[in-house]
């Protein structure tokens, strides 16, 4: 589980909660009373979620709400975890044969990989190969694109709906303005849909539209090492230079934690 | 029918009227007499609608309006539906010959797909075939997009329209200010139209603009697995492999039920 | 002539003296005198202007202005004229050869197909033909997108300097500030200069530069199509063929309009 | 030298000053004495300049101020000029062979076609002088880019600084409001950082940003035509192929004014 | 090191403390008391900071901070530094083969250089030693735009923050107004945490994110420029030829000082 996420949410409420509370007179827990109010929030959520509601299909609409436990998952597939399967694999088909492979296939969780290999097994055509496994790799993209693109619209429609929350208070406090005194209290609800807007854009949607185009763009580059990576070994290129290759895609750390290991593991 | 749209239209309304009349005083109906302005509704939808008539050619501009309705209709075609209508065409080509194509054209009431299969059957050159639908295609995103274009622009000028009547009473009520009692339900009444436009944008333009590119995509992407399909047809590929390859744009789960559905059916 | 901009601008003058002089106590048209304040015009518009001005050669100034009028033209080429232009003279070059277009160009008035008529007719090497034309078709967009960057510039700018207006009214207000019954009028004055940069943007420059890039965009096609029929002209295709390909270029409706009107013309 | 720009600034500060003096009362200069504050001018500027300076190298940092004076020069090689040089290098070519290009090669100032020339007339492969030139060409619009991109950083920091430094005023001023009567003076002198932050950014900055860019396209364009000349020259390609390929560059006026001068020097 | 963001930043810090003290009454250091509020502090960075994390991995967030250091150091390597050694591989290369490369590159201190020549030693496959250090430079620019947008993101989510604390603010001080004179010093008090926003990220993130760009930038042309060098080696091309081509990627001026650099080398 990735917890940065969780840690930035909950620093975020606290900051938030401090900021209420903590005034010259010392720390004043009532007053996160007059932070909540109900109808505010049904009118800056509520508002902002029709909204996005109406930008796109039923299903669509679900998909990105779900969406929301994937920040949270760390990515299945960890890229050096990826190379060494491939090599591994390499090795295999350099022994024992293309055909060797389907046996190893079935050890293997990635199900991304594990549907090359068995193209790669059933003597598939490479061109075709490379044009299956792109296609299902743009569809993820696709798809994944849907649900960033929930988020990022909720970014921008929360703001928006708070604003249209604070407008509506103001006109009826103006509408029916004679007594000054009570122009603070109904400025100060008026306001609450404001501060509600930009807290969804700024503490919830924004993050996690961030996070997800984040957590696509490792997805992809992994899923892009591994079609390399079955290209090659389909052409049976020599296992060292496929090593090579791979392992460009690695950060200088990452290269040589992994040639520790590989030292360890043979050692 | 998709009703996503219309629900999200209708909640908004809902979230708009119940922050009107909801009050610390509980309901109060009265008070959404004071948001129906008509002048105000008259400067901020006609300016801003007259803006985007200057911004388009007469055409566009009636074709964007009428692109409204477009946003409740369901995709005309299932993706899932129109690859195993390929499927099917790649059968009976297989079978029957390139010809056989032709009276199986006749069930089908996809357009473009249709329109394929003619132009395969009567011999074209494939990469006329390819250039044709593809040019097709092209002409079919360019007309959404005048369409998508029209719902942005009013996305744009509507808030912008809000502000200048909102500017208009200002001055007027600034202009003429003796009486400071009177300041508040001139400037309330000011605050309609930048309320309007806010509305008019993120309750209905933005909204409309994002479901119109979301059902853009879908549809060039239909017709780009029909254009792929049909030049596998033409080229005599195995079925088999046209399937495994068109299958390759559907989400795993769309994959699953797809393949349950033909046990079903060959059951 | 194309109306549309014209009807747009004179509705956005309705709306706007329409929302001045429209008042509770029915309509005020002196109220329209408090909108008129030349010093306000000179340092908004002029201002902006200068802006612009700095941001470009003097050359690029004056054509910008000049595109102005451009917005009120129809295209001079309807795009089924060209595409019939076209089918016609392919007919001619399958019937009479090459050499017998020269005499055709003389009755088209199209300068860009002309020209690339007559490159045909002189024999010049396909590649060549396509390099001149496209060379021809980049420059045109060029020219275009530097008037279009000239409306898009002044919108931005319009606004800017509204804003400058506004801030040099309310500091000179502010310095001087004894009597506050001076105020409202002051501030009245200082927001004309807002009102004014907003007018500016969103009644004429946005839409001005909108509808220069969708003349823009047909212009371009309509020239595209015609590379596209010269070279296959050139080519020697069966005028059938160029008719089917040309013809993906137009929207369904067009087609049958075309289709309609050469079963009159042939009847 | 380009005057537009020169004008477009003057003309600007003297809308700014007509602005500022002209007030209801008539002509007053002295109004001009509450918009300098040396201290705002320091906290916007200085600021704004320190975070460009922090966001640039030292150098990247010099050359962007020193670009300003390149807005006033008019971009030294008139287009039609270069196309009138590469034609008669063609002939020259044409008629006394590659190599009398060198002596050719000594009366050109344009250092970019001087170069290609003599790449040219070493022999150099055609693919290595289209490789040499077009990195030429690629690095100059980096350098360039870098120069806009001093401006248009310049044009983003500026207000943001005038606002930080209203900001610090307010802060200051409402820390010790005791005396209403002081408000307004002490609003005024806030304000005058955000006036002058909004004036770096839309009267200065943002056109000399926009001024750069416009030069650089010409300057690119100019650049391509003498590659594309060249390599023409190189190929051995006939005079008039050439001039009619380059004409294409042209707007048709100056495609007419370029005929005719050449008449004119025939005759 | 490169002190032109040193400078940048207490250049920065002088001008806002300049406008806080700085007062019409002199200098009165004591104002800075007032721009000095610790909760204000943490609602701001702490609150920006929690939505940065949220919207990151905790590694790249990691990585994100540790990226400040970079930019205060020049970049290792120069670009005409690495073009000499370049120049001086391919003599040795020419003169006594590319396996005499192999001691040269014990001397060489660039890692990437190093590595490119140990591939052309080993006598790796042009296509494939191309395909191994683009790798590698793709996946440095991925790593480098992390970095980069871990610092736009800060300054975007900075502001957003501010305003939170502002309205936080506001709505306290709008709920339990009382007493009129205490309204000055609060409103005080919620401004300070916009001040900080705009700080964060106009004096802080928005030049950082713009120096690592920069930085981005030169890193990868000198990257690009080894690549390129090094294919030249290994395909045995002439190293006056090579050096003519690397050339084009200096400006003017370091060319001339690399040729003098040379001469006087040489003499």
């Amino acid at each position: 589980m990735d917890i940065a996420s969780l840690i930035g949410f909950l620093l975020g409420v606290g900051m938030f909660v401090f900021g209420v509370i903590y005034g010259d007179d010392g720390i004043n827990v009532a007053a996160l009373g007059s932070f909540l109010h109900i109808p505010s929030v049904l009118i800056t959520i509520g508002g902002s979620l029709a909204g996005v509601l109406a930008s796109h299909t039923l299903e669509d609409f679900i998909n990105g709400l779900k969406g929301f436990v994937r920040i949270f998952k760390a990515s299945k597939a960890d890229i050096s975890e990826v190379i060494k399967n491939i090599i591994d694999l390499s090795n295999i088909a350099r022994k024992e044969g293309l055909l060797a492979l389907e046996e190893a296939a079935n050890g293997i969780e990635d199900e991304f990989l594990k549907k090359g290999v068995m193209l790669v097994v059933d003597g598939t055509d490479p061109e075709l190969v490379r044009g299956i496994l792109e296609t299902d790799l743009t569809c993820i993209e696709t798809r994944h694109k849907k649900v960033i693109g929930f988020w990022q619209k909720w970014a921008e429609l929360g703001p928006a709906w708070g604003m249209i929350g604070t407008l509506i208070g103001l006109i009826n406090m103006l509408k029916t303005m004679s007594d000054p005194s009570t122009v603070g209290p109904s400025m100060s609800v008026a306001l609450v849909t404001t501060l509600y807007g930009s807290l969804l854009a700024n503490w919830l949607c924004s993050p996690v539209a961030n996070k997800l185009i984040v957590n696509n763009d490792v997805e992809i580059m992994i899923k892009e090492v591994t079609v390399e990576g079955l290209l090659s070994i389909q052409a049976g290129e020599n296992p060292r230079v496929i090593e090579e290759k791979l392992k460009s895609f690695l950060s200088p750390k990452m290269r040589e934690s992994m040639s520790e290991e590989q030292a360890g593991g043979e050692a």
